[in-house]
C-alpha cells in the first residue's frame, strides 16, 4: 500500500492511529480506516469535510460523522466512563472557534475521556467565564481554544491550578495573520501552566489532555 | 538651527511641542527645550535616559525629571485640575510595564488631565482587575498598557463603555518578538472600543487620551 | 442555541450587539438578528456579502442592506440627530477603500452619530485634502481609511486637533502584504493623536469614533 | 511597594510565587524574595545573572544560587521525594541548551518533583537517545529542550506514551532567527502528545511538567 | 517564439533542458517539448497537473505521464543503469510528501541515475527509519523529503557519511506557514553534510543528487 | 591586496569607486583610498564613524570629513557647477533623518551635482513642505528621505513631475522594525514616479539622482 | 460620481491619469475611461483581465487591448518617436516574467517613449545577457524585470552607466514568498544605480523610466 | 564532563568532530580539543574570536589559529594532496564575505581537500567572474559565498556543470535582514545544481563540498 500503517504505535503509545483527513481522497480514507477497523481497532479521522464524509458513509454506514468537528470515526464500544468523576474542560472563546473546540471534544471522548464544554466564554465578556470558574477548576486539565487575540488561556491559566493546553485558532482577519496573533499571545502567556499546540490543532490539544487526564483519573479513582 | 520648530503647531493643535529625546544629545535637547521655554511655552521631552537628564539638569535646574517615565519637562504652572471629576485611567499589567505606563501618566498630567493609576492588574490574576473595575469604568478614557500576550485591553474593553487606548509594550522574550505579540493581540481585540498605538508608545497613548478627556470633561462640567 | 448572546452587554456598554457576518450562514444570521430584534433592540451585521444578504432579505424584507458597506441592519427609529452640530468625519484615500469607509460610515450612523464623508482625498493629490481641511477640523473625531502606503492619517493628524482613528485597508499588492504596509505606517505615524484599529476594520474605527463623538456632542450641546 | 505580590496565587494555584529576575535590580529581587520568605514561603527567581546573584548573596547568604540555571532560591526544606518512583525526564539536545535545561530541572526540583537528566542526546547522533529510551519512557512526563532545528521532541514524542513538553531554545544563528526555527518545528511536530512553551522558557516547561507529575505520582503511590 | 530555449545549456551542463510546467498552457508545453524532442533530445516537464497532461497526451501519445510526480517526459532510451551498484536514496517522511518525493525520484531516473525509495519513514516512528539504515548508508547521496517539522534530514544526516540533499515540503498547516517550518529546520540542521533546496523542489533535490551520483559512480566503476 | 579594486569601473560607469566604510578598519580605508587617490582619482568613503575618521585624518590631513554624513573624501577639484541651473532636491522629514539626508547630499555634490536641501518638512506639518513646493518642483530629481511611516515621498511625488528617489530610514521604534514600515510605505506609494533604494541608503539615493541629473542638465544646458 | 478624477494631475505632472483596473468592474472602467477620453485625453488601464477587456471592447471597440500586458488603452495619435534615437531597454529574466515586462513596455510606449525589448536573458545563462550588452548600454534607462532570485538588475547595473529601474515579480514558489525574495535582492543590489518599485509593478517601472527618458532625449536631440 | 563527545561519529561518518566555538569559554574549548587530540585525532574549532584564541594558544601553542577564518585547529599531518588534480573552488562576492569564505576554505583544507580561492568576483562587475570561469568549471564542486543580494551562486550555477553549494552571508544592512535577502535569493536560484546551507555557515558549505570532492577525486585518480 501507499502508507506504512504504524501498527507498532498502539503498543508503543497506548492510543490508536488517528488519520489526518485533509488532502486525502475519500477512497484513501476508506482504505486506511478499513485496514485498522478490520484489525478490531478503533479508528478516527479528523478534518473530513462534509461532502467527503457523505461519500465515505455510503460505503461505511456504521462510521459516525460529527459535522461541526469534521470528524469521522468508528468505535467498538462507546460506553461512558462510569464511576469516575474526572473530566476534561473544553473552553472556547467564541462561536467561530466551535469547529476546533469540537474537534478537541470529540477526539477526547473517542480516546476515552469525559468532557465538559464551556463555550462562548471569551474575555470581552469576562462574567461568562467567571460564572463557570468552579467547574473549570475541577477539571483534571483544560483545553482552551481561542482565536483573534488569544487571551482566554491566560485568564483561565490564572484561575486554575491544573494544566491548560492552549489551542490558537485561525479565526480573525487582517493583523490576525491566520492565527499568528493568537499563537504568539498564548506562547507569551503570563500565566504559568499553559502550553501550546499548533494553530487549529484541536486534535493535538485533546491528545495531550487525554494523556494527562488518564493519569489524573487513575489517581482519583484510588482515593 | 538644525530643526524647524513647528511653532504653528500649538495654534493648530492646542498642544505644546513634545520632544522625542532618544537619539538626541543633551546639548540638542537643551537647545530645543530652551527655545520653547523662552517663548513662555511649556515643554516636555520623552525617552531621556537618566545620565542624559542629569547632564541637562546641571544647566537647567528648574526642569523636572521623572526617572521611571524617562521624562524631562518644564511647566509654568502645575496646579491640579480643580472642581472637575473627570480623569484618565492608566491601567497596566505588570511591574515591567511601569516605564511605559508612567510615560503615559506623566505626559497626560503634563497636558492637563487628571490621572488615576491602576498598576499590576494583569489578566493572570484577574481578581486584581475586578477589584478596580468601578473606578476604571468611571474614567473618561482608559490607557491600557501591557506586554507579553497583551490581553489586558480586551478584558478592560469588555468591562467599560468608554474608549480604551491600548499600548503594547516590548516586555517579554522569545516569541514575543519585541512587542509584536502584544501588538497583534491588541489589534485583534474581540472587545469593541479598543484602538492601538505603537509598541512602548506611552506618550502616544496619553496624547490620544487627553484629547478625548478634554472633550468629555467639558461635557461633564456643564452637567 | 449555538451562541450565548451577550444580553448583558448593552447594559454594560450602552451599545447594541453587532454581528460579525463573515463565516456565518444566512440562517445563522437570521436567527441571531431575529432574537435581538424580537427583544425590541436595534441590530446590525457587518461583512454580509450581497448573495447572503439577498437570501436573508427574502425572509426579513424590513431589514436594510447597504451593498457598498456589506452591512445589513434593522433600526426601530432612524431619525437624524436634530439640533446638534457635532459629526464624525470619515476620510478615505481612494475609491478602492470605499467598502471599508462605508462600513465605518454606516456603522456610525446606525450607532447614532452624524457623519460627513470626505472620500478620494489621498495624499498623492494633496490639494483634494487641503480643500476640505476646515470641515475635517470641525469634526469631533475623524476616521481615516487608507490602504497602500497608509499615509493619510499622518497628514490629517497634523492638520486637526481632535482624535484620529486610523483604519488601514488591505488595498494594494506585492509589498503591501494584505494591508501590512498601511498598518505599520499608521502605527508609526509621526503625527500625534492617531490611534489604529485592525486592517479593514471599518466597524472598529466607527465604534471608537462614536464613543468619542457622544462625549463631545453632549459637551457641545451644553454650550 | 512597586509590585502587588499576588499573595492569593499560592492558594489559587498551589505553587509559590516565582520571580522573573531579568530586568529587575538586585535590590528589587532582594526586596521581593524577602517579602515572600518572611511569610515562611519558599521562593525562587529565574534569570538572575551571576554578578547580580553575587550581589544578592552578600545580603542573603542563605539563598542558593545555581549558576548554570541562573536561578536563585530559598527553600525551607529540601529533602528528596522519598518512597516514590515517579520522576520528570529533562531531555536536551546539545551542551548549548544546558542553561535552559537546567532552568527546567532546578525549577522542577524546587517545586517538589524528582528529575532525571538526559543531556546531549540530540538527533544528529540518534543512538545517544536510543540508549536512554527506557528511562525516558518511564518518566511521568518529559521536558524536551532543543535549539537549532528543534527535532528532538518529535523523536521523543514518537517513542514515549506520556506527555512531552517541548522547550525551544534560541541556540543557533542565521536562519535560526533567535529560536524561531526550533519553535516552529515543535509546533508542527508530527508526533502526538507534544505541547510547546515559549523560546528559552525552561521555567514554563518545568511548571507544566510538575503539574502533571504531581497528578501522576499520586496515582502511582496508590498502586 | 516566446521563449529562448537555452540550446547551449546541454553542452555547458551535460543535462537536457527541463521545463517548469506550472503557469504554462498545454499548448506552450507541447510546443517547447516538441522543439526539444525534434532535436532528438530527451525532455521532461515538472508540475504538470493531471488535466493538462491528459490534454497534452492526446497530441503526443508517446510522452509518458507520472501522475503522482506530476511529471511528463519523453526519453529515447529508458534502459536501466546496468553493471553499476550506485544509487540515490529518496527518503520521505510521510505519505503527504509523496508528490515531492516522486518528483525527485522520477527526475533522477530520467537524468540517468538508479533510485531506491524509502517512504513513510518519518521521525515520529523512528524504528521505520532505523530498519532501513544500511541501505540508505550505501547510497551515493540521499534526497530527504519532509514537511511539518522537517526533522528527517537531521536524523538521516547523523546516520550516513555521504551528502544529504534536504527538500522541505509545504505539507502542514497553521504555524507551518507553507513549508517555512520545515525549511528553517533543515537550514539549521545540527547534522553535518546537509544542504537544502527550495520548498517542494523535488526536481532541484534530484538534480543536485544526480550531479553527485554521477561522480560517485564513475569512481566506483573504476574500483 | 585583499580587495580587487574595480579599476575598470570608472571607464564602464563614468563614476569613481566609492568605498563602503562600515566594517573596514581605519588601516584598510587608508590603504584603499590612497591607492585610488594615487591614480589621481577622486575618492569617497561612506559610513565612516567619527573616531575612525579622526584616526585616518592623522595620516591623511588633506582628506575632508563630514561628520553628520559620516563621509570622508578627497577631491582634486571642488569648484561648483557654474553656468547651470539644474540641481537635485534633497528633501527630508525630520531631524533624525539628517544623517541619511546628508549622506545623500554630500555624495551628490562629490559626484558633481548641485544640491538644494529641504529638511525637516515631514507630513505631520504639511505647510512646511507646501512652502517649498516650487523649488522642489524645479529640481531635476528629488531624493526624499523619511523614516517612521515614510509618507513624504508619496506627497512629494504627487506634487512634482520629475523622478523621486525615496530613501527609507531606520528612524523609529516598535512596529517600525528598523525601517521596514517606511520601506513598505514607499514601495506602495500611490504617487507615480517614485522608486526606492535600501533602508538608510542615502548614498544609493544620491547615486541614482546624479545619473538622472546629469542627463537632465546636459539637456537644459543645450536650451 | 464615485471617484474624484484628478483632472489637475495632467497639468501638475505632464502625464495622463492611468487607471488601476484590478478590483474595478467593466462598467466602472468604461465610465472612467470614457470621462477622460471625452476630454480628448489619452487613457490607459492596467491589470484588465481578458474577460473583462472583452466585455469593455463590446462597448468601446476603438480601445486597444494588449493581452500579454493585460492593458487596455486609447490614444489619439500613436505615431512613433521620429528623428530621435533614445529608447528605454526593457530587460527580463524569464518567459514567466513576460506579463510584467509587457506591462512596462506597453505603458512606456503609451507614454511616448521608444522601447527595445531584451527578454529571457536571465542570469543562469549569462551569455544571453552578454550578447545584448551594447544595446542595453545605449538605452537612456533600463527597466529590469525579474522574479525568483531577482539577480538580473545587479548584473545589468554593473554593466551600464545609466539608471536601472528594477521590477521584482512574484514568479516563483516556496521560499519566494510571492516576490519577496526578488524584492529583497533588488533592494540589496551591490551595483550602484539601481532603484526599485513594488513587486509586479511593471507600470511603475515604466513611469519612472519615461520621466528619465524624456529628460535624456531632449538632451540628445540637442546634440 | 558536560559534553558527550560523539566518539562514534568518526567511525559513522569518516570525519573528525568539529567544535562550534561560539558561546563556549576558552576553558571549555581547550578541554574538548584536548580530549580529541589526546585520542590522536585531528580537531578543529570554528568561530573562535581572536582574544579567545590567544588565551587558548598560551596553553596549547601547537594549535594553529587562522584569524580571518576565526578557526583554531590541530592536525597531525598537514601535507598537501599529492598526485591529484581535483580541487574545490571557493568563490566569493566581496571582501566583506572573506570571513565566511575563509571559514569554508580552511575547513575544507583541514578535512583533506585541495582548495582554490576566487575572491571578490561579485556580479556587479561580472567580468571579474568571467575571467575565472575555466578554473571554476574544472573544480569538482564550488562553494559560492555571497551576501547582500546573493546573486553569485545563480551566475556560477549557470556556468558550471558540477554542484554548487551556496553560502549566504549576513553582510548588508537595511532590507538585508541579517542575511535573509541572500538566503532567499539562493533558495530561489533559477540555475539548477545549487543547494544552500545556513547564513554565514562557511563550515557547512565546506563539509558538504568535501564529501562530494572525495567521491569525485577517487573517480579521477582512477582515470
Ligand atoms: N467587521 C467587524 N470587525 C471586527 N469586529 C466586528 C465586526 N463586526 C462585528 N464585530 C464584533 O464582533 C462581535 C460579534 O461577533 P460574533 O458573536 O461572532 O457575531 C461584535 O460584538 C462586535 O464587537
Ligand atoms: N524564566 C521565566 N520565563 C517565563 N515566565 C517566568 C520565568 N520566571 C518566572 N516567570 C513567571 O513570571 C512571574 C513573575 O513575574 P514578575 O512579577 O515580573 O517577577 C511568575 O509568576 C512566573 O509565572
Ligand atoms: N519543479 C521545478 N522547480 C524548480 N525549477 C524547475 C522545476 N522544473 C524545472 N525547473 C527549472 O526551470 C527551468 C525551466 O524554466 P522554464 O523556462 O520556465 O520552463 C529549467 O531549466 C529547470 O532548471
Ligand atoms: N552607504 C552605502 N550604501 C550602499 N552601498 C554603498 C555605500 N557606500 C558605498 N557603497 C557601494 O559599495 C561599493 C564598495 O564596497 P566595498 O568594496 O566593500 O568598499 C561601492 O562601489 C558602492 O557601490
Ligand atoms: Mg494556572
Ligand atoms: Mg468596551
Ligand atoms: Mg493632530
Ligand atoms: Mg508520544
Ligand atoms: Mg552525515
Ligand atoms: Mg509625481
Ligand atoms: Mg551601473
Ligand atoms: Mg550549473
Amino acid at each position: 500500500g501507499f502508507a506504512k500503517v504504524d501498527h507498532n504505535r498502539k503498543v508503543r503509545q497506548g492510543f490508536p492511529e488517528i488519520i489526518f483527513g485533509e488532502g486525502k481522497t475519500a477512497a484513501q480514507i476508506i482504505s486506511i480506516m478499513d485496514a485498522i477497523k478490520s484489525r478490531g481497532d478503533d479508528v478516527l479521522a479528523t478534518r473530513v469535510a462534509k461532502e467527503k464524509a457523505e461519500e465515505i458513509l455510503k460505503y461505511q454506514p456504521d462510521f459516525i460523522y460529527n459535522e461541526t468537528a469534521n470528524i469521522l470515526y468508528w468505535k467498538k464500544d462507546m460506553q461512558p466512563n462510569m464511576g469516575d468523576t474526572g473530566y476534561i474542560a473544553i473552553v472556547c472563546a467564541g462561536t467561530s472557534d466551535l469547529r476546533v473546540a469540537e474537534e478537541a471534544a470529540v477526539t477526547a471522548e473517542f480516546l476515552g475521556s469525559d468532557v465538559r464544554r464551556f463555550y462562548d466564554v471569551g474575555v470581552a465578556g469576562i462574567h461568562r467565564l467567571l460564572d463557570n470558574v468552579e467547574a473549570i477548576r475541577d477539571a483534571t486539565v483544560s483545553v482552551v481554544v481561542a482565536g483573534m487575540e488569544g487571551a482566554l488561556p491566560s485568564v483561565v491559566g490564572g484561575l486554575v491550578s491544573r494544566p491548560v493546553i492552549a489551542v490558537p485558532t485561525s479565526i480573525g482577519y487582517g493583523a490576525n495573520f491566520q492565527g499568528l496573533s493568537a499563537l504568539l499571545a498564548m506562547l507569551n502567556s503570563c500565566a504559568s501552566g499553559v502550553s501550546v499546540v499548533n494553530i487549529d490543532n484541536g486534535f493535538g490539544g485533546a491528545y495531550n489532555a487525554v494523556m494527562i487526564d488518564r493519569m489524573a483519573r487513575s489517581a482519583r479513582e484510588e482515593d
